[in-house]
């Protein structure tokens, strides 16, 4: 894979135990997200959306957000960091489904969105 | 389940017969909802929409209000309060189908929604 | 039923011939309604749309006007204002189909919504 | 037919050859319409929309305005109007298919939408 | 036909080797068209929307302006212009579908849109 | 095909190993592309999309902004611009699918939009 | 005076004492008022604000809600609801200054604001 | 004066240097505000602007959500929440000067606004 | 001083002499700045306004960029930062006026704005 | 002065005479304005605003696009396009007053805009 496993540790995430066996759908949208650009160096900014179902486990809030803060000082592409969070979440929730979109500011003129998804995302989400 | 059932007490929630026995659909939003964080003891803030259809009963709304400000002060994770409140009125009501929504207002930088259902929520309403 | 048969008089309402056979669609939006609440006595403001396709009479308007104004001080829920309002101008007019929707301007920090219908509404109007 | 033959004279509609013999829409949107309650004397102030797909003959502007100027001192029904425009224009011009909405500004706190139509209006216009 | 040949003279357009003979979409819009009304001799002012796929041609732009600019002193009907612009690019171009759509500013009080096509116009582009 | 090939060269664009080999989306939004009117020597400016799925390489975001600043004094078409940046891109990315879309903010009172694309687009890009 | 005195009873307003002695200003904006017009019967709904900066005393609340729900089968003129708004807080209160502005939905096609003051309104105010 | 001293405790309330002994302005606005009507019980949602010259201290922010938060159970009027705050902020940072500026949902349909200030507020900010 | 001299060096910040000596206005508007809570720990996310009218050189912009990104690790409070930048910008450009606005996204629920500024801010930007 | 004489060259500005000796006011607006950064080599793109009272000359609309588009490949700060746009205006039409405004679209995540006048700007125009 295309990205380093020393980055932001996954095992930051916390979880607990969903409130309910019936399916139910959760979304956090996280605006204040920045990285830095693994070429130039310089601090890229996004908004961070996590859709997903769980099926028997829910991330704690947060936790999300220090694991998310984590990413502050990395050098990482927008591809990597979406999928990233993709993976560390789907492992530490194997969610039925889960979709993450980052939606950056913008660099040299380019404003870029980096969709990633686990499972079947229902048809209704699919152009996010 | 993963919510104490000692919290805000759904015996409060009063019925009353619905006026017809024809299908119709009823929606309420409350936008001043509070309750209390478990893990940081902060209050949160949000929004939530009780959308169903009855077979028999129709919540009272007075009651629905007070039942609401009843987890004033309780600490309790956003997806516990959706899947109770959707647990608790459901078994007041019964009603034919029920789709709960809450909507918060964000903490640490991160806003959420999460969303419950009982029963088939037609199509028209799967995107909430 | 659960609302009271007393109440405002369904012989207000006047029809008219409609003037065609062939089907047509009529929508009536009425902002300035007002009713009581049963449980607390206080004022409720709403909005009402009256749809629905013409067999062979159309309400005529001022008595729509008078009837609704006539819900202006009984004390009764917004689900059986909804039902009540179908029921009368069902049986005064025997449309095709109609769907009545009560949006509420909000009690003690709900806003409410209330859809009753009556035959096939086509589904374009099935999401009011 | 609940409208008076006597009102507004359906041969002011002048119509000219269709450009074409391969379909086309045309579309025409009246801002300004005005007409008289029948009940109450009051002026009403309306929008009218004419869709059609010609089959042989359009309607000519200048013509379709003076002839809904006409019914400026008409005293007739919001329902009333809307039918016997479409049938006036059916009859000048044959299309293959055409729709008539009237949204009128409101009357007694009342605003009104009436939809007639003529042949096959396609699926996307159904909603008007 | 219902349009004058004599009119503004298609050979005004040129065209270009299409870069590519996969298919791909042109749209063009233009928001400043000018013809006359031919009954009132008025100016008529309008949107002009032309939307394509190449076949093998496509039309140059500075060629398309000065065609459109021709009819600033014709009198013709918003039908016939809409029709006329469809054949005309169609003849020179010969694209595998095209749409045109007018949009007219409003004369007396009646704005106005006319769409003509040629070819199978995709289902997404069918409502205009 | 219609655009030299001796205008910017693909081979300053950069990829780098995409981060996963689940399939993903990426979107960039170019609002500041400039270019020259081969007719009459003008400039053109205009806001590119570049969306596809990655197959195994994603495009280095530095190196496609200084390959699309690279057309700064071209003389070219919006056409051949872009096929050109579909077929540059597809070349060095041989992406699963991508959707080129060019918006430019018009010339001589023409607005015009461009849609290239490679491979199956999903229907719900269809409309660009 | 034009208005009848027997009208709503100023007695119904309680006050407490103003929590401080330096001056502040209040503002309380009532959306949902309705009174009966005079002449027609009819009933009329609008908005009131009440701005003023307290002497000694503040109105309270609750009893300013339901004196304002006291006009809602009185027959009187705007004019008149304004300036007994005005006269019976001014006489409950003694305000430094009050602004009474009542802004009337419509009736007859025709909207209205009706403004009346007591004492220095500041210029800062003078356009309500 | 109208409210009780037993009430949130000022001394929550911590204060740091200036970082500066040159006029300047600062803003804060809190959206999440909640207390208790003390007449009905039921709570009351604002949202509160406190905006200063700092003479010589500023209000540490954790500190001020803490102290704000702590009226969360407190049955208390608009006014007084609204002169309080003042008063309190007053007593801790010696400020040039203050202006609190509360604005409440809405309780019983009446939506309410609260202005305090301390020493003199420059003419740019007199109409809150 | 309230903060510390050891923070981002001023001396990063280069300047050009002014192309004119006639008076004239900047303003740079920075949508991406953070830094870091120095009491919770936790990044704050904000907008910087720097405005300023020269007197003889203008700060360069990537310099300014640089020195901006150099608070991101940097623990200091709102009032600090917005003080901080009006010195260091004052001391390298010497301005005949600069006003500096910091608005800051928000931090447990409450959102900030501090205004500092340096010689005569004209009257049309004091309300910033 | 800091910027080369050497650049876009004032001679290209042609002037027509004014049709009238009563003062009058001409704004134009230019979106399509690009030149280059004189640090980075990267392009800049921004809109011009051109206000200004003539006093016997206005410049004329062609030769005022050239000028603006020769400064295309001119790597020049945005201080200095400002004030040589004025300077050159200034100059070849002596104006009672003019107000050269340049909004940027941002570089290195910083937007700016530039004003500079000549002569006496009206009050109503001092905030840009």
């Amino acid at each position: 894979m295309g990205y380093l496993s020393a980055m932001p540790d996954p095992s930051m995430l916390e979880v607990f135990e969903a409130p309910t066996d019936r399916p139910f759908l959760i979304e956090h949208v996280v605006d204040e997200f920045t990285s830095v650009c693994p070429v130039t160096g310089h601090p890229d900014f996004g908004t961070i959306i996590v859709r997903f179902e769980p099926s028997h486990a829910c991330v704690e809030l947060k936790s999300l957000k220090l694991y998310l803060q984590s990413f502050r000082n990395e050098g990482i592409y927008y591809e990597a960091v979406t999928n990233k969070i993709r993976d560390d979440l789907t492992e530490v929730m194997q969610p039925t489904w889960m979709q993450i979109v980052t939606d950056w500011r913008g660099r040299g003129g380019i404003r870029s969105r980096v969709t990633a998804s686990h499972g079947e995302v229902p048809p209704c989400w699919q152009r996010p």
